[in-house]
């Protein structure tokens, strides 16, 4: 019975995850508080998201700027994080503490939801293994899915003859990545071990 | 951390209430995966906010197809409800069991909050007030404020020489109309009351 204006602008916070009937109405009249400047700007960040698309070589997102990370070029070469999501490089970078390369899987290996290894970004990672890199720290979220995926890449990397650590010490099992605090990440980061199987 | 175009989609979703940056990040996220159909159609969305605005005449949301409840001429002009909020007309609609006018008063008169008569929809409702309206049913939520504003809304109206009435039985005290569920609104509508005081 809303104006059909104001129903689609209910319909589209219906999309968003958890987001129900009461919860995108009470959104909607929030926005509708706004001036004709915010409204412009969020016509430009919904438009944007045209513009935002994985990195080729990394897999964190970027826009027509390019990716964050590989191209600045004061990162150190020689150490590639990886981890599963790019939540969860923005909260290593938040601790302050990395300031080398990373690469995003955008997924785990995961026997349940059926993601196998060629279904996330491993083979991209192979490929950026070469000299010039000296340590792959491997920094999966810990749950079952995450470990799996950490096993499985230390296991394809040694092929590969190059040194392997995986964030340790300081994630509490169970709990993801994306939600530790900063504290926590910086001695997962420091105490970083070998994977031993 | 996170390209410029992302970032502002973000922003955006932090500007809802009770979003923070964990779920405003999910939002964008989720977004993220929309085809470019689905982006045009939020654009349009947005874009939409600039036409909605306030009916002139019963205080509800109108775009620029006009009132919903205004124009539709099936509708009974003899009675007029009048209520806090649109929500509250949507939750009434629900119901079916009401083909009357509405009037929404886009706010409540509170002590607290410090709103008064004059602040909320009230002078645009006596107005209205003629020999076609034969009666006026207060549907203000059953909170403070809601039976604060009924009260006053039952003294002007009745000086106006209209028939007032009040939802009643059903609608449990201290509860917001725009949660209560469609039996209990039907029951507090079928057993209306005039206000003793």
């Amino acid at each position: 019975m809303y104006p059909k204006k104001f129903e689609a602008l209910i319909r589209m916070f219906e999309t968003l995850p958890g987001v129900g009937a009461k919860t995108a109405q009470r959104y909607a009249f929030k926005m509708l508080e706004s001036t004709d400047e915010e409204i412009d700007s969020y016509v430009e960040a919904i438009r944007g998201i045209k513009d935002i698309a994985k990195c080729g070589r990394c897999g964190f997102l970027k826009d027509d700027e390019g990716c964050v990370f590989c191209k600045d070029k004061s990162r150190d070469q020689s150490v590639i994080m990886v981890v599963g999501y790019p939540q969860d490089a923005i909260a290593v970078e938040k601790t302050g503490s990395y300031h080398g390369q990373y690469h995003i899987l955008n997924g785990v290996i995961s026997a349940t939801k059926g993601v196998y290894p060629e279904d996330i970004g491993i083979e991209s990672l192979l490929k950026r293994i070469n000299e010039t890199v000296k340590e792959v720290i491997i920094a999966t979220s810990a749950t079952m899915d995450g470990e799996m995926t950490a096993l499985y890449l230390d296991k394809v990397l040694k092929e590969k003859g190059v040194y392997v650590t995986r964030l340790a010490h300081g994630l509490p099992m169970g709990s993801s990545l994306d939600y530790a605090d900063e504290l926590t990440l910086i001695k997962a980061f420091n105490n970083r071990t070998k994977i031993e199987q």
